[in-house]
């Protein structure tokens, strides 16, 4: 019989209020359901943009936390896939494989796993297997990582490797298939091509390392930070650009640098003037630029011409992977195998005690905190 | 040796002013140029754009007119592929076949022949073979159908079947191609999709024929102006829906139409809050939008989230046609051989000096006035 596990979590009380680590009570996974030790976790930008910026701030409290890996500690009724002991990353846009979206081969979407496809962004279903002091907390995309456990659906799942490093691996949970795949699946970066990517956080560095595996000739990294740009250059950037160094608006620049514009854009940032700075900078006639950073505070606009003329304005979720629970599990195969980077893209490794440092930092603009969670 | 021929043409010596009808002179064409005798022309809502509501209100005076058929006057020195007797087309977006953008399989544009690639769609060069009073008139897009005759170059015409009837498929040069094309080149349209149709003007009816054409199981025509309904379904519509009959945005309604969204839409006004309805409207996941209607004067805009749910944005300029002199005469022989309808478009047939009443007509949504220009 499961028992309810006490433990450490850090509770986001409030809107942009610093995180507090509390006990909460994990209950025992339900049907079809896992409950995971989380041993890692990266902080992402998505979490302190729900936490400090978004224009929904009633969804607390809440548990934040994504993009992590741990170990299945137990496994509710009818759960076929997995066993206690295994490792895992926790998946926070799964698929059904039932739905009418997920039956479909042009999109990872799901209208059961995708909390996203009702742009609601937080799951707001009110499943939650996490409380404190008798009130429940919401589960932040049904994950939750910043708890030393937490209750996922089987779905929300994906094995990996267990040679696996999983304070290294659980970066593969979010920002690296995020940008990854922007340039792999979204985008479909073409041989030869030129790419620019703009925003050099851990989604734009994986952005990058994405648009080199596709074989893009020209990989043109932009952020106004130049700390950033070393590492751009190790995941395979052959020009970056500050734009505060030029006084002609980027677009122009790249425009320039390209002899009219590159094939691919990336937006990793969640800046709508930067959104259309990425469109711009398309080539007329069959640039895409896609959108893989977030917020919901204000449009993108641009002038009808810059699509008449035959650019193709997209966005990305989790790096359209259509099968998340099979890919993640290559992407670590990848990465075990020296076949992708992952190591480079962490900056700062910490417990979760120092969480509130961790989100000073990652607000601060580096490219990736890790927190260790649980012992493994 | 070639001479000047005096004969009428509307002119617009101002800005939202009254066509006047001038005696003007047409030089000989000169060097790769073409002079043409023009039978008839549409009245399309593009010259009346730029005559009345354009952001740039200097291109004056101008031969307005682009949508057009003819016979081949004359010929300048070095053209080899037509002759004086020729029935043509006249190409408001010819390609060089030279330039980077005619290189690639992806685009129609045309650095050479497409002024719209610099964003300048009025052809402000400053080639103009037609003056009158000894002013140098304009020539809007190159063309200047609203003359008796008017000198192209030769890389834009398109040589068609003689037994073609000019005041019919003077509709292919502008309108048909674009709304069709929309449909079958730019948004592939695929077999057994849902597709919504803004606005049935002739570039929507000619893009719901372009669904139909492409196999399109649902196709949505919609239109705040119910007498355009029964030539919807003439031309392919499954459905028809005036968004005035309905107090929850039209998206919504398409929405639940289709359960979800339709597969492919299209913007045939230039009406920045309908194409974000259009996008709004596309199934998330895969929806694509096609925007066909012009507009220089607002932006469009949209919330991240719509595009990140992997809906796509793009834009067509005369259907996305790759080799438009091939594929106007293509179109022309589907019309002879009943396999494209043209007649259906043509609500109003006028002569060039009733060019004032045909742009009243086409101010109040007709859907497309027919000049006799020059006895053929």
């Amino acid at each position: 019989m499961e028992l309810v596990i006490r433990c450490k979590a850090a509770v986001a009380w409030e809107f942009n209020q610093p995180l507090v680590i509390e006990e909460v009570e994990v209950a025992p996974p339900q049907e079809k359901e896992i409950r995971i030790k989380i041993v890692a976790t990266g902080v992402c930008q998505s979490d302190l943009y729900f936490l400090s910026k978004c224009s929904n701030q009633t969804a607390f409290p809440v548990v934040f936390g994504h993009e992590a890996a741990g170990v299945v500690e137990s496994i509710g009724p009818g759960v076929t896939e997995f066993q206690p002991g295994d490792t895992v990353i926790p998946l926070f846009m799964p698929q059904c494989r039932e739905c009418r979206l997920c039956k479909s081969p042009k999109t990872n979407l799901c209208v059961n796993g995708c909390p996203l496809v009702s742009l609601s962004f937080p799951d707001l279903t009110g499943r939650s297997r996490i409380s404190c002091r008798g009130r429940k907390l919401l589960q932040f995309l049904g994950t939750s990582s910043f708890s030393e456990f937490t209750v996922v659906k089987e779905m929300s799942v994906a094995k990996i490797d267990p040679a696996a490093p999983l304070d290294r691996v659980c970066l593969i949970g979010c920002a690296i298939c995020t940008g990854y795949g922007a340039a792999v699946n979204t985008a479909k970066v073409e041989a030869g091509s030129s790419c620019a990517v703009f925003g050099l956080g851990a989604v734009g560095l994986a952005a990058v390392m994405g648009c080199k595996a596709a074989g893009a000739s020209r990989i043109i990294a932009i952020d106004i930070n130049p700390d950033k740009f070393e590492k751009a250059k190790v995941l395979g950037a052959t020009d970056v650009v500050n734009p505060n160094d030029h006084s002609r608006p980027i677009q122009q620049l790249l425009q320039e640098m390209t002899g009219g514009g590159v094939d691919f854009s990336f937006e990793c940032i969640g800046n709508v003037e930067v959104m259309r700075s990425a469109l711009e900078s398309c080539a007329p006639g069959w640039g895409v630029s896609v959108i893989a950073g977030w917020t919901d505070m204000e449009n993108f606009s641009a002038p009808p011409i810059h699509l008449m003329t035959g650019r193709k304005w997209t966005g990305t979720l989790f790096g359209g992977e259509k099968w998340i629970s099979a890919s993640e599990p290559a992407m670590v195969k990848a990465y075990l195998d020296r076949k992708l980077m992952v190591d480079e893209f962490i900056t700062h490794n910490l417990r979760l005690e120092q969480i509130n440092e961790a989100v000073e930092l990652m607000k601060n603009s580096r490219i990736r905190a890790v927190l260790s969670v649980s012992p493994q």
